[in-house]
């Protein structure tokens, strides 16, 4: 178990090292009968892929999707559905001198106590690259999810000390600057330190928050894989999250039943919440509002700056990274959480199907 | 699948509710050869019991837990452990009113969306005692960590708003006072403000801190299995935990590279990290500096003072619960905390056996 | 991972040991709104517990089960089913002596290497009395299938060299007489064989068949979770099963494509098959014709003639092992068989139903 | 979940139709460390692919593995390895006419029914190319056993009504006629027979025996995850395999407790078994004897021979089906049963790592 398969009915399984041949995933228990072409999953992907903006690197790729199965006709078959991307712009030889040291904030130094060497061009397994089979997937998942009438949007809410105004909120601005946030002012601002940080050799963090809308009630499990619990481990599963809140989140450790409670009122006929300080989820299931959660995005690692480390040998060293890296990584990594947001609400709705005998009633009469 | 099984190879699943017969685990894949009786197990649950201080439920359990199988003269067989706490305080008359309406910031009502129905004594499978299956099991995993010399241990640092002052930080003092604060005077305060809060009728957050020191180097899968993505899962489905951070957790959001990243030093002929702005995990492993991170507890749900609500025939009603309620979740909630931190460490370090060809000649040679 | 857990949807983690305090199951995934006392479980129970013939051991249990959670006013509540059954007479002091040498045929040895060490009382965690806790669980499956039309009996048709004349057949008779067999003619041969080997003191083996009933087309994932595959392990897991074969089975083996294959053919206007040669599955799958298997089940290892064996020292030693044994398995393994059966059936069914999104269109919509 | 993923730590997850793209495999766990290259997989695939004697398929297939993901400077990097054949010789309008009916004794119908429509080019997903991706892996497994001492056989001892003659027993014999057959006299006769069926334009079954030996003793899990009942798991899962055995098989149903337990005796020191009855399992582990168990195999449905069917309106037609079918599948699955003992095997001993403190504190010290 190398830990590469998440979820239980609707499963991915990734593959694929930043600088080998290629990264893919395998979707296993992807329903049959969901138009699908590769064009639906390359809309994701290229909200991901490099050299949209000059904050990103300028590797050069396409990232472009092949289905290699699972589809037929047009429609997803119901068997593992293999896609991938293959690598076509590695310069593994920027890479070589890192195989000797350990660079500060990556995963080099537990991957060779772990396995005992690694790949280390371009960061290997532990790339962003890594993330590519992950957004595939979550395009599907978010395809199948917009047929049941769930919509699931992410966008930045802080570029290192930048952060939005709720008052200035657009989703559809998200998707028009380059750092993924619903403020155009905001936006700009933080274009102008993502510049600064450049100029400084340097990188920062910042906030992503995503709404999933349109959840039925009571999906999640009661116990260990709580909607929120099951969220939480998807998103702390990206590389550079380092926070997940839902709801009020940390916010509530300061606060008071009498207002951290949400009220259920009656509204058109039907039971909904007067608030939402819950974030859509009661006991691990989905309340019928809103699910929000935010998740806290580290600065990228690779900085060209100098800093001081250690090599293989035990001596201590200085190092300055250079080659093709991003200042800030949550642009491309609201998609990602996107993704996996999709990925694991429907892996749980999946599973909620059998929740009750009349549902099963449902489908076997 | 309703979601009460956890772990791959170190698997525990609970089972109970809060007024049936009793609370109960079992845990398949405990190594054999652990020393173990029930007092090992009993220290844990006896952290969590009722009935402590003030600020806990006055509901009269004993929760003695008794071993059922899995242990033969004194030690751990490796077959399935199954632990029992019978219920004997049950005052299911306390609840029968809350049958037909749905209580605010509880589970009640995604549970008859979800199930057609509930067990509704006292919160049935959503209530707090269905903790004491995961603490039961917790007692061992963390038992066997000692045995490897990983110690886990978990504390208070903030209730509502008083948090403690990391200069008088004393964690034989968390044990000591009935907040679970390492540091006295912030514990005093905060037991002011629950008095405050009992007295109008309302209860607090707070949170929770937990620090894993003396793990190898190279714990937790490098994809979805990341070290901190598996504790983020865990503690997340904790009932009431709406945050979960690492390190310096939602910090990096403002931080950037250069301060951020942790470089490598050589101390004492060994590779260590000169800061630990990372909590000890880097690409979702461990990576030798001690594990520490923070879970964000909501206020309990159950207020005496009135709420306003639906009831089952959707009529908009006012309540006010009454019953044996805790003012706040987080003192009984510690060592829920680190139960479940020696349960995914535990889990992890299994699996990470096989990482490595080294590994499998040791055992088998 | 002691593999005390199968399924993936309708899950059982069963628990116990002979001379324990009690062996148990917790089933987690059962779905809500299924009608269940103790006695649907107890009926099952029954007629796998002790001393209901001459030809079963003596030991004096009831086997009487209680449920300790996941049922409220009379219906499952989608919450995990405890059950428990409490060993009443265990005479541990007859098994002393075994605890210092390995019995022929059965698995202290192993045990003892695996482990270190065994809990050797009636053979532990590898008795008979194992198969309880799926009994037990398979009771509730199989009434759940039954809710779905589905419907499983198992019987023998060889004990020793008596066979069943399948001109005699009759599924009643096989709840009649103690060895059930479908045939009274060779039900009372067998008898009188078995008397033959208690005198001897002796055991003999047998072979067990199971007939499904009602199955929709298509159960079964077309890969690795065939449902024969499926079914396979499950009986392969029932302790003293040496073979599987489903429909033709071995005969196969000499049989031509021409003759092998089921032709379609129309019947009232539905497909169905001219033959069931494949006995029911086609391409791991439920093709709509009776799912038929059959396994054959070795002779019971303890027997009181001397044996040949070596002790813990390394010295080789005659033995010969006294207490209660049954001179044959087969009887009371008809109902494990049944209860493997459906529980392989009922997981795999709650599987397929997310097959396809019309399924899921119809439970959301 | 379509059930394409098999293993709990040595992880294999196949995906593919017969003329898709490709078939391929991730593996998922593979330790780190082990020489691999394609070369090593390309010889197990070569023992499958077609066209080696007149008894196979034409269909021209180089079958060519590429290695995409996990395997770093010629050896295993502890990473998902994704290997990949490409199909090249798809003549997909041979099926067209097939898309209308259900072939007997293929996986047509039900597949329908479970997905609503179907791949049926060539078979589609429930093609025998479906296992490449079980062999490509199973090489890996095989080379990783190798180096733990243990090494797995199969031949084939039946074809059609010809059997082995266990006097003239030669395992190197097996590799060197076109059936797999450890006996040149009757390899000589089944390909006389085999010459025949192709006049007949009919098929034919057989019969695959298996041998593992080097195996520790202990391997396996006590209940579920037996050893055998895995292994029955695995082998079922095969396409066309009717009925699995371990040791004596199907003939325990006729055998006495005094004949059928094997005595354990010293041999040089060690513990042993003077018979082997058991086929090399006591209580679901390993026992220190060769593990020994026989499949049998399905003629191939597909004949050419006029057959009765239904088509997709439910009118009852004729057809003959013509393409590029072998008329025996036992000598190409001979590979498939290695593959499958070999992902089994490896499969429970990594999980048998954790079974006891004493293996653990070997690996952390």
């Amino acid at each position: 178990m190398s830990g590469s398969t998440l979820g239980k009915l609707f499963t991915i399984t990734t593959w694929g090292e930043s600088h080998g041949k290629g990264i893919g995933v395998v979707i296993d228990g992807c329903p049959a009968g969901l138009p699908l072409c590769e064009e639906d999953i390359q809309i994701y992907l290229d909200r991901r892929k490099p050299g949209q903006s000059r904050f990103t690197t300028q590797r050069n790729e396409a990232d472009a999707v092949t289905i290699l199965s699972g589809v037929f006709e047009g429609k997803t078959t119901g068997t593992p559905i293999s896609l991938v991307v293959y690598n076509t712009d590695q310069r593994s030889k920027d890479y070589g001198d890192i195989a000797s040291y350990y660079r500060p904030g990556h995963a080099d130094y537990p991957f060779d106590e772990k396995y005992g060497f690694r790949d280390y061009r371009g960061g290997g397994r532990s790339s962003g690259r890594e993330t590519i089979g992950r957004v595939a997937a979550g395009a599907i998942a978010a395809k199948l999810l917009a047929e049941l009438g769930i919509e699931i949007h992410a966008y930045a809410t802080a570029i290192g000390p930048v952060t939005i105004d709720r008052n200035r909120f657009s989703l559809e601005e998200a998707l028009n600057n380059p750092v993924a946030m619903p403020d155009a002012v905001a936006a700009k601002a933080a274009q102008d330190y993502l510049d600064e940080c450049i100029r400084k050799q340097d990188s920062c963090g910042g906030m992503i928050e995503c709404v999933i809308t349109g959840m039925p009630v009571g999906i999640g499990e009661p116990v260990f894989d709580k909607l929120d619990a099951n969220l939480a481990k998807a998103i702390l599963s990206i590389g550079a999250v380092k926070g997940f809140e839902i709801g009020d989140g940390f916010a509530v450790a300061g606060s008071c039943g009498s207002t951290n409670n949400d009220s259920f009122v009656m509204k058109d006929g039907r039971i909904t919440k007067a608030t939402n300080h819950s974030g859509g989820t009661l006991g691990g299931m989905s309340d019928g509002s809103p699910i929000i959660f935010r998740a806290a995005v580290k600065p990228t690692p690779s900085i060209s700056s100098t800093q001081q480390t250690v090599n293989k040998s035990g001596e201590e060293i200085d190092i300055s990274i250079h080659g093709r890296h991003d200042p800030i990584i949550v642009p491309r990594a609201v998609v990602v959480v996107e993704s996996m947001a999709a990925l694991t609400v429907l892996d749980l709705m999946l599973s909620n199907m059998s929740s009750k005998l009349e549902h099963i009633k449902k489908v076997y009469s």
